[in-house]
């Protein structure tokens, strides 16, 4: 797709992510790891503004000089920053002077793109609106986490044709031992996790193409599957008994019925439907009890061709750790990925909630074994 | 004043206290003890649904049936209630129903008084009244404590002439020893806490008819106020090394020049202006090193007659205890004051946030030692 | 007392406390708030070598140097110190060579009082008895403390009879209302914060001269005083809440019985015996459900001749504040008493293990309203 | 070695460790990591109790029969167990009563053996004599936590001879890329985490045979290593900046000089000595720094054979994760690895403190990434 044509379209798409939602939702957080709405609105389009238009836009003046210090995530090379935790204080700016800054960033950049558009630069650019489809998962997993955890349950969007929430098919493939290659080959845009083109031998396995569903874990749940310490590695059964827990993430026991909050609003517990929100202790122990196991990534990797992919973020048994030969890039876009490789698990695939065209085979997703808020699923191995 | 010009008078006031703020600035809690605008203006129409019409009003309908648990702050004897700390998670309600709330039960406590206005229901809507006006109070130091810790620094109102800030004369007074009558004895509204008349015994001292200034406070800090624990009781010098305290809140030195925040924005400090933002710990380090003292609650109310009040809640020496012959009212409203009763200490006075008529000289306010986030200033004694 | 026999015999006290313990004993520190023995051996001689020796004893030489900071407990004037909660990291120095310490300073100090016992110099040996008669109750409760905790529940001393535990007679006394006069007016020892003596007005009184016992406390929580809000301070409650209390410290239920540790081993309740180890908060809910009060500290002084007293320390209805005209002692020795009147409530009496004669009618103890570990009780007025 | 041999051997060597302590050193837990030498003592003992004496000897009657309670340290098959950092607020059973313990559960170990002496029970007594080892290991680092945090710095051994601490060589060795067999193949003992041998690819490297020095890590420290972030870990530079971290644990600036604490006392810094106490972001960092990285679990074991090993325990960039075909043993013993493995990082080699006899170049040990108190060390790999 022409630069310009998916600038605009993934520029548009954030905020029409945002159209469900009323002005008191943009500026709240609920819990330190979930960002607010206008957040995210704000701080994809610093990302532009600081790795863009600063360096590269003749005379750019910024739009407003504290949105630097207060939009800015993680980067320490680019000075300080407000406190992850402190995103949800700040009711100003108002919404409306974010969506002018995005206006104002949009229309510098483009008047950029006019001028000059060298591949340095397109690089950039697709890396930034890369980043701004990562942004916007977990724009819509926030705001799912917000109103889940909100009283009234509110409605994110009645007509939730986001999830396609089924498995297509239950097959079991074999595949033979041998030494695969691992890694991004193409030509297209990729993250510099996944490069560092490699050999890993395997042996042989059978993956299921179908992922765990609530039915299938509500029996897990029945067995006393959070009351066995032997299924729970040693972490995650402290992290059960420390916080009580005895379901998934927004399951909420009505009536002797399992509900959960979903966008569309409080509903039944479809059986059928695919599991999400557990995290990798729990996803481990559920392998445990079925006497199996979760694939490596590599194992996912080789046999991802095979697979009903993009309904979960699923669990795999393999740390985040750098492929060999990983090179950080210089300078800040080198903190986008690299400096994250410890006490995270990879997980593979897409979810409901990724945007279109933002994910490949070699995609690495990471997270810490005790997230939940994601939409996360459990695949079989054995 | 007429029960129903009152009502009218003080729910337009809370309302009016609002017009200053952007939707975005409702909903938000920076810190566990300051509460969203919203979150007030729910919790004061609240009392009137569950204290006036729900027993009072035949056949009345509540607006919204989760409102009870939403909006309830302390009373257990009014069932489950959310945490303090979470009030800023919640989005929805929306400020728009939120003031559709108010309307609703404004018209019912209305019309209800106009079918009824014995004695039992006047004082509790004139308790509810009082109650609303210490919100509104809080209601204002809220929003002062959210811009005040935004790296913005909003302004909430330009010409900010709620602040009465200079002492009128500085005049000493004597008073001399005997047996006196504490509590209120008048026939209007006053709280629990005020009632119990007694006699206490005051020997002779002097007080102060002004408060201590920003500039008598800069003299303290120069003289290294700060870092000789001499002049502090341990749980204020804990404090200020725990937290590096140099300054009361909200003051910031740029450029080697002592600015705080006001509700006009930040500004140069004044020091003839009259201090405020201090805590106990510092009120009374800043005592010692002026070998003098702070009044007791007693003193204080003896003396209050011939001193300049209404600019600051002052710091007394006294702890916040029950008078003799205390008695808690039965059932909600008797978990008005006397619960707190430990670990406070008595704050008299009133400040330039204080709703008008809402004090007396009997007014018993009381916080945490360690609590800086209200108008607190320093009065001497000898 | 001659000075020299007093000081042999409460030096002598102190090592006589510890004759029941093993070595291993001495180091150990369960909770922040209690001190290991070996601690309170050597901060009681760290108190003689730091207050009498060095500036009273020509070329004294310290036993060793470290020791100034080892020991030190809360005297800022006299610089760094261990920090409280590490006070039982230190497995070193070993028992033996505090006791050697015990011994030098020991003979230091008589040797100086044999050249010289001027009355400073007597004033403050008074001073540093009087410091260490309070370090041996707080010896044995700490002991208490970490025997109670211990899953093998330890004998401390087989035939307790530290223990007068039982009420002698069940009277009711009337006080008439008047001015009366508080503070000590004696010439023998008393603290800092005794003096000030001062007129206080109270009104009639009726007071009981004996304390609350197991059997009556049983009544109450079997009443479910301990889930009844109404009875609780809004502090208490949370308290309770937070640990799930339901019983006083060291009670625990075996086989449907109350058993409770004590100083002889567990032991079923017994229900005569005076209540202990019951904080403020419960002692309060305990009046509250009586429908009486606790005492004032100037009540229970007014009233104390008519007591039967030296069981428990009782929690009274005052905050520690200062006297008027209270007056901190220049350096170090100012800081015994003076910074700590904040945050805690007196409690009057004496305790079963309390050191003769270290105690008087004007006594002011004083804890926070949170601890149990001390023996205290509950003494009821109207 | 014979069992019986292998048994008085092993068993020895643990008291004889002791030999150097004092009793009050015995009791001591500085921080819920390290344990008391009296609960090594102890719960190595107990574990002969509980899975050999108790299954296999007819009649055993137990020591003690609060000791399966008190000494447990994870095993959740069998029972409760005192918290892990509560094991130091224990000062019963006193050090002679655990010593008497130790000889009665030697005596009827022994006994056992002269009746029969099959595989199963052979099996299971050296697991306990290795798992004993691994607490010598862990006793000596413990206590070397208490001293080196005792202001006194207590020297254990006069003559500390357990420390090799220089390099042999300084060589580089080449190995080929190809498939390479990973895991333990031998007969004697290892651990079920050894086993599953399984094929991994590996591609071309260089390793050091020598591993980083004291001088070496001093140039990282002079030149910014610890306060440049883009050597970091993101987790390992929030531990930095949280803990103020400048320099390895024990490491003291004295007068310009940097100092260390080892088991003989305070030491100047040895810089030909090996480094040690560093955890694993200090070890990554430092190898960034060097433009070189650290070896992966299956090089090292690839490279083992040309390594000077036993010096330290080397981070490698491995994730403590299962092999291929990992299986737990049913019961208590199955969780004496397996349960660990998330969130750690893989250490290989073997240290100046670890046992005799019990390493292995399959042997994977484990820790958080976070840990230092071990004897750790750097090896580099390009």
């Amino acid at each position: 797709m022409n630069i310009v044509t998916h600038f605009k379209q993934v520029r548009a798409q954030t905020v029409l992510f945002c159209s469900h939602l009323n002005v008191e939702d943009y500026s709240i957080q609920v819990v330190a790891f979930a960002s607010p709405p206008k957040w995210h609105l704000a701080h994809t389009t610093w990302f532009f503004e600081e790795f863009i238009l600063k360096p590269f836009l003749t005379n750019y003046k910024e739009f407003n000089d504290n949105y630097s210090f207060l939009f800015n995530s993680y980067y320490n090379t680019l000075g300080s920053r407000i406190l992850q935790s402190n995103r949800g204080n700040m009711s100003r700016p108002v919404t409306s002077e974010v969506l002018d800054y995005r206006s104002y960033v949009d229309e510098h950049v483009l008047k950029l793109l006019a001028q000059n558009s060298n591949k340095e630069l397109t690089d950039l650019i697709t890396l930034g609106l890369n980043h701004e489809q990562q942004h916007q998962e977990l724009l819509v997993t926030d705001v799912k986490y917000m109103f889940g955890h909100n009283p009234l349950f509110p409605v994110y969007k009645k007509d939730e044709n986001l999830l396609k929430n089924h498995n297509q098919s239950k097959e079991t493939f074999q595949i033979k031992e041998g030494v695969y290659e691992i890694g991004y080959k193409g030509n297209d845009f990729c993250y510099d996790n996944e490069l560092g083109v490699h050999k890993v031998f395997i042996a042989d396995f059978e993956i299921n193409n179908f992922l765990v569903t609530n039915g299938d874990y509500i029996a897990f749940m029945e067995a006393g599957g959070y009351s066995d310490f032997n299924l729970w590695l040693d972490e995650g059964w402290s992290w059960v008994n420390k916080n009580q827990v005895n379901a998934p993430l927004y399951w909420y026991k009505i009536d002797q019925e399992w509900h959960y909050y979903t966008l569309a609003g409080l509903q039944l517990v479809d059986k059928n439907a695919i599991l999400g929100h557990i995290n990798f202790y729990e996803a481990n122990a559920y392998a445990e009890w079925k006497r199996m196991r979760l694939p490596t990534e590599f194992e996912w990797e080789v046999a991802s061709k095979n697979l009903d992919l993009g309904k979960r973020w699923e669990w795999t048994a393999s740390a985040y750790l750098p492929y060999p030969n990983f090179e950080k890039a210089n300078g800040a876009v080198g903190e986008y990925n690299g400096k994250f490789m410890s006490n995270k698990m990879v997980l593979r695939g897409a979810s409901v909630a990724t945007s279109q065209n933002h994910s490949r085979n070699t995609y690495r997703n990471f997270f810490s074994p005790l997230e939940r808020w994601q939409y996360t699923g459990i695949r079989l191995v054995k």
